[in-house]
């Protein structure tokens, strides 16, 4: 196992913190980050990816450090590509600039094309290695790494419940359960998403846009790409064809996916797409419409549904993470469930988390888990 | 408003550490700690209550101080109590040994004797202050401070339930939902409370024993007055008059309350006592029951009900403080509730709470909050 000093941790635990700025704007593209130090250990370059189609973090970083970069290190958080993407391989490009070390935090999660990079460079005459905050490299890129794997994207759902696990009232009433700054954190959330995912049965009960406020992102705004803000995609769910035109969130112009098992006939604009998955009757094969999710390059889906919804995805473990606003109320019996599943005979049927992070969110708890 | 130096303060956080040892011990009396200091600050007397009927905080510290308590200060966690109970005023006893300086965190929560031991010192010209640590000191005595000035106990009401807010299977079954450090903690709940309350619907489902398993304390049995350690007295309330002698729980020997509409006539243990509460056919006036059990001296109260039972509670307004222990898990919508209460139709109406604490209990969440 290659040795790493502090220095070493140092420099990619920036690198890391650099990657993070692209969080909002990279996709379908990974998020990176690279730090370039002369032989001194001093910083001489640094960069980021911002969006997909323009430089890679390296190209930035090999910009900035110039004709320093002659015999220096790169710390990037994900090998360097050896492919001609759209912007060229950065492993050539580090070549070029006389880069003497590699050091990445993981491999190309793709597994046809792993190690390939590094290879590259190797043979080259470079010394490169890689693991260095290999987890938190990893978490960052969690939805590209599942793509890239499996051909899915991560998912995650986002639930707001009372203490009691009531969604809303008998009567449908819930608004609001959770504090001003419970839906703020969600606007932060969705504008990390590639793509919101909802059912017809929510857009047809609240009619929303399922769109970001920017303006809502606050704290957030800071460190990142504004000007290359973007909406993430919208995905409906529609088994039974209930979506028509005159709804709101068809009049804004993101771009919308709407899933169906027969074409809906009605006029839609432009800006909507129609894909028709696997179904049974009204039933959509919910394997088939996340591949699907997959194919158009979505890293990872941002799931805001009802109980039916949330305990169809439950059923299909096909949920990587919930996100549970808990505010601090009792709605009673009576209230709205959060998933809708088939009876449970015996304990051992229990859908089993793992906790990732509790936290205070204004008023609220928010708890966020990871299925196991 | 008096000013306390630093050095006061840490005394003071020292008399209510002692006082804590006293918590599984001295109900129905409060929990009390006293330190004494000599003139230069140095400690030379420490002593906390133990139990009902035995010497009190001060007493065990003056003993210690012996006379070195001439011309000294005494901390302690409440006023000094000037009223003959099984064990003389400690006011007198501080007086006769010649104490200087009395510093109390909080005055006698009995409104009718509030500040009569401060008094009587002050009149025999010992310098008298109290409102030091204040609130701590009541947190520690809040179910005796409760019972002073309202006549009824403190109310805990402790559930545990899957992250979705379900307590068992539709099925009824429940074990385990959470995790044995989950149950550990609450052994040591049960350990401090007067009573542990429950329904018969409880009783008649599970055939619970209702005891304190003190082996399964842990560390909490450090630092305590283990051979003081009693059981709680069990209520059950039994509107119904389903309670019957062969249940196990009757065949244990601590004491049981059973309280019901009209009297049981089958023929129970000596340890059992029944008290007709006010009624509405099944239904018990629950108010009835809470002074009832104030009555009796109960400080604190500790339900582990079901949902009905929670929910009336709830309805009556009658639970200080919710201990929800949450699994890491999900039930589903065909899952027990927690709280069985009458339809809400608007949000306001939700049942509002406020965090104490949150913290993880081995795989579960303790999740701590006041009714506001």
């Amino acid at each position: 196992m290659t040795q790493f000093t502090a220095h070493d941790a140092k420099m990619m635990a920036l690198a890391i913190r650099l990657a993070e700025k692209g969080q909002y704007t990279t996709s379908p593209n990974p998020n990176v980050g690279c730090v370039i130090t002369d032989s001194q250990g001093h910083i001489i370059g640094q960069g980021w990816h911002k969006k997909a189609g323009t430089a890679h973090a390296e190209i930035h970083a090999l910009a900035e450090a110039g004709e320093q970069a002659n015999g220096a290190t790169a710390y990037v958080t994900l090998e360097p590509c050896s492919h001609h993407g759209r912007t060229g391989p950065c492993a050539q490009a580090l070549l070029n600039a006389g880069i003497k070390r590699v050091v990445a935090a993981m491999v190309d999660p793709n597994p046809l094309v792993a190690g390939n990079g590094l290879k590259k460079l190797n043979a080259a005459g470079v010394e490169v290695s890689s693991g260095l905050l290999e987890n938190e490299a990893k978490r960052l890129n969690r939805g590209f790494i599942k793509r890239m794997t499996t051909g899915q994207p991560w998912v995650t759902v986002k639930l707001a419940s009372s203490l009691d696990g009531k969604t809303a009232l008998h009567n449908g009433l819930s608004q609001w359960i959770t504090g001003p700054l419970a839906r703020q954190d969600v606007q932060r959330h969705r504008a990390r998403s590639c793509a919101i995912l909802s059912g017809s049965g929510t857009v047809l009960a609240d009619n929303p846009s399922l769109t970001v406020r920017h303006s809502e992102l606050g704290f957030a705004m800071e460190d990142i790409a504004i000007d290359e803000l973007r909406q993430p995609s919208r995905v409906l769910l529609d088994g039974r064809n209930q979506m028509h035109p005159d709804l709101h969130l068809f009049s804004l112009s993101s771009p919308i996916v709407l899933i169906n098992s027969q074409l809906n006939s009605a006029e839609f604009p432009s800006h909507v797409e129609q894909y028709q998955a696997k179904s049974k009757g009204a039933q959509l094969d919910l394997q088939d419409v996340m591949q699907h999710l997959g194919q158009r390059g979505f890293n990872s889906v941002w799931v805001e549904a009802g109980a039916k919804l949330a305990g169809a995805l439950l059923q299909n473990k096909l949920i990587d993470e919930l996100i549970l606003y808990q505010a601090p109320k009792l709605l009673g019996d009576k209230g709205r469930d959060l998933f809708a599943v088939d009876e449970l005979t015996q304990m051992q049927q229990a859908f089993a988390l793992q906790w990732s992070d509790v936290r205070h969110v204004g008023p609220d708890l928010k708890l966020t888990a990871y299925f196991t």
